[in-house]
């Protein structure tokens, strides 16, 4: 069992990539239809960072199946999940295609293609199995792999262990689902979790939001089975809330991406500090909020952009509980991962 | 008269910054008659890169003058010119203030606060008198400075100058007006042009635009005159053509800014291409093209970013014509500045 303290904080290492050749399915014919259903002009495909790198194969491949009048748009957006929707090309074009995540609403005009994995997890549940200790396990994995949950779950069963297993809220489509920022699927009652999956960035979350519970990777995309650890990012939490607390002006993020809306809270936090200001932003990045000039941010947006790209900003970014921390109205040691409940 | 040498390729060098201490006028006497006309419960603020150090004062100030329940929001966006309206920000708020850049269209439901500079511009005109050659000259500067235009003409006019000035085109507010990807105003019967105006971004795309005129600026901010020279641009832009000579697939970026839409000119070059794919984006940088892995990359939003920040990028990124260019439709000697005409 190797060591999981290589985890730098990096969005993009979801194990939704290209390094191992995985086939994926787009379901082309699915978008077909659509495109023939609506007598569309223009379809639009939007795909995760990971996976950019095969949008023009799969605007040739669906190019074929289309009459010669439809125009087919790539998103050039950031999306790191299924909260970056580009609702703006979505009103745009006729038929919208997000490809990779589930939806975190019912209805809508969307057409989400999941891009199931098929890697075979077995090996890597076998080598799992030796790792685990007692007989009881929670279980959790990723959209990508959703579609072996059952048998994920199965397997273990056989091999003698009770396994826990929940839909977190409504904000996850799947039983069994984690996000980057919401691992309700985890709250089982089992002092250890399996999470099945490829790449470093949900169980380094699952571990932070659990940090009670004995946390086990086990993934067939880097075939690895390996301890996820908070201990490095609770380090960095610690090091942004004391580099904080000197702060005299404040600026508050309210993110304007439908799945990362938390207004109410930045409100709040404005409301009662007059050295805090409400900024709206889509992207959330260093180059953004540089010219401001204030002392700390508090990001009421996507966790994860303060947890993993947090140390790359010039001032300290906080999440919300975090600034709570840091201005004397919570204690120290109340410390909790930030997570994002709800649908939008 | 010093060398122009120096200019770098900076969209932020517009002389709207703050290290020559001047005081804006913001007008927030108009922004709170506008919130009480309205009866608002939100008024969001919109600065330029250069001016957003200022947000925070301004927001104070603009606190004091306003009743209790209303919250003010400041735009977080990237913002360089009138056509970097935060329209989401601006359909969210009962009040809108967008400062220091003028209004591409007349009406819309947004304040425009100008933000003239005070800064004396008869010193450098004088010293400026001395570098210009005959008595013919056109006049331009930046909206800044707008309000001393008449004055400036006449000035030259007192020291026997015959000043020709014109309003370029209905994406300009004012006679005499340029913006960084529109110097139509500078289209006069004269061989030499002065621009009088902060910053080195404004005058280099004017002796872009003008390779057959002789372009003087005269700085009053920096205090100095010196020449606009397009070489150093001119030889980057070849330079860009030629790595692009190679290229097997093209990303075509449609930018998604309501002041930089030309989303024709994308679609005629996707049309055309079979290897060339349309890509819609909102701001665009490096980051966002970096995981489509493409060879080379039209941008048919903002001309400035393919001229300025273009080296920046890590493929090529050309403007539509310096793609026609590369792929053979139009001789090397046809190129031309890339510039953006009409109101949106």
């Amino acid at each position: 069992m190797s060591d999981s303290e290589g985890w730098d904080g990096d969005l993009r290492d979801t194990g939704l990539a290209l390094k191992h050749d995985r086939e994926w399915d787009y379901e082309l014919d699915r978008v077909a239809d659509a495109v023939a259903e609506r007598d569309a002009d223009t379809v639009a495909l939007q795909f995760p960072e990971g996976l950019k790198r095969r949008a023009a194969g799969v605007a040739d491949d669906l190019d074929e199946l289309l009459p010669e009048k439809v125009r087919i748009y790539i998103s050039g957006e950031a999306n790191f999940g299924a909260c970056d929707l580009d609702t703006d090309l979505m009103r745009r074009s006729d038929v919208f295609v997000h490809f990779g995540h589930s939806p975190m609403v019912e209805g809508g005009d969307v057409i989400y293609v999941p891009l199931f994995s098929n890697v075979d997890v077995e090996p890597i549940l076998e080598e799992a199995v030796g790792h685990l200790e007692g007989d009881e396990v929670g279980l959790v994995t990723t959209a990508q792999h959703m579609n072996k949950f059952e048998m994920m779950q199965s397997f273990l069963e056989d091999r003698g262990f009770t396994v826990h297993t929940r839909r977190g809220d409504e904000r996850l489509t799947h039983e069994g689902q984690v996000l980057g920022c919401n691992y309700a699927s985890a709250e089982v009652p089992a002092d250890q979790v399996l999470y099945v999956g490829g790449g470093g960035f949900h169980p380094s979350g699952l571990a932070m939001d659990n940090p009670e519970k004995r946390v086990v990777i086990a993934d067939p995309v880097n075939n690895v089975v390996k301890p996820a650890s908070a201990e490095k990012f609770i380090k960095q939490r610690y090091a942004a809330i004391h580099s904080a607390m000197d702060a005299e002006t404040w600026g508050v993020i309210a993110g304007t991406k439908i799945g990362q809306r938390r207004h109410g809270i930045a409100e709040t936090i404005v409301a009662e500090n007059d050295d805090a200001y409400l900024i709206t932003l889509d992207e959330i990045t260093p180059d953004h909020l540089r010219n401001f000039g204030l002392d700390a941010y508090v990001n009421t947006a996507c966790p994860r952009i303060t947890t993993d790209d947090g140390p790359q900003f010039d001032q300290p970014l906080l999440t919300p509980q975090e600034y709570r921390i840091a201005v004397g109205e919570e204690p120290m040691d109340a410390l909790e991962f930030d997570t994002f409940e709800g649908t939008w």
